[in-house]
């Protein structure tokens, strides 16, 4: 059995979305962001970095939602990643770029710790959150071209949608961008997303 | 013919050295970053996103060094990437902790304008490099446990190696990292990745 763990809106959202959509079974353990249980040493035993999702697979832990996700596309739904070398590329440019770049955009919001000790530093870092972001959302909307990341639903869809879910709170308002939000919009409808949702409250 | 649009010791280098690892034809175009060929109209045009590397395929071209690192393995040189979704899984665990937590760390010296346009937050961004790589070089040091990252030669090393060569410059010595430096000995060996190497200067 496949045990993920998960923390409530988080990145794992997208790995919780990815088990669902493949109607495999699996288990989530629910790791409480906010009371630090992914900073505690039975977590940590698990993933020494102290962050969400951690899948548990039966070769062992497995971290890094894109690893994890391309690994339930590998072995549960092939259908779930796309089966030619260009559209895989494709999907991991901006399972890459939303990792790498728009993901960690986000992250300044909260976790400026990450990168500096001083207490107005983090302030500046938090406070340019909106910008980075916007700045983020527009090139995906650029970058946009049909219903999907690609020419099919897969696994890059559930990981840009997880993080486009923040923009509003980080400040940017989805009315700039009409094809991300109706991108979103689709993610969300499907029933095996809506039905995680709900437990993500 | 693939053309690679690279800018000297960046993290360009991962690919290059990839292409020659995989023995297929390619062109480079070398970008001069600290000219700032990147924001010109022509690489823009490539790359809407202004960094390197850029890959020229039949198909389009490809941004993002680790989607860039598999499509090489996939089409060039499957001996690249492990042939097992766990092998894979694992060593895409390792990309995307280097692509999205180490080379961002990295990134807080130079490029903290990404982040905050305040001179006296980049200047905190800056200071705080040495602790930051130091903590992502520790962790890496912890996961390694052979010759490789996985079992065999595979693309996550020459990303981990890329980005490790950065350390000493980042202010971290490799003495405390003896498996993580015996690994980057072991990449640079390689005679392909020498031959790289030395065109980059």
């Amino acid at each position: 059995m496949l045990t993920l763990h998960v923390g409530k809106n988080s990145i794992a959202l997208a790995a919780h979305a990815a088990l669902e959509e493949a109607g495999c079974a699996y288990d989530v353990a629910w790791v409480d962001l906010a009371a630090g249980d992914q900073h505690g040493a039975a977590y940590q035993a698990l993933n020494p970095k102290g962050r969400v999702p951690t899948l548990i697979t039966p070769e062992g832990p497995l971290t890094e939602v894109v690893a994890i996700l391309e690994w339930i596309a590998a072995t549960q739904a092939p259908h779930l990643m796309p089966d030619t070398p260009w559209h895989a590329a494709k999907a991991r440019e901006m399972m890459l770029y939303v990792a790498a770049t728009m993901h960690v955009a986000h992250a300044h919001r909260f976790r400026g710790h990450r990168w500096t000790d001083d207490a107005d530093a983090q302030a500046a870092l938090t406070a340019h959150v909106p910008q980075a972001m916007a700045a983020c959302a527009a090139h995906v909307e650029g970058q946009l071209t049909g219903d999907w990341v690609g020419d099919a639903f897969c696994v890059a869809d559930l990981h840009l949608w997880t993080v486009a879910r923040w923009l509003p709170g980080d400040g940017v308002a989805m009315d700039g961008y009409p094809k991300l939000r109706a991108l979103c919009d689709r993610v969300a409808a499907r029933p095996a997303v809506a039905r995680v949702v709900k437990l993500h409250g």
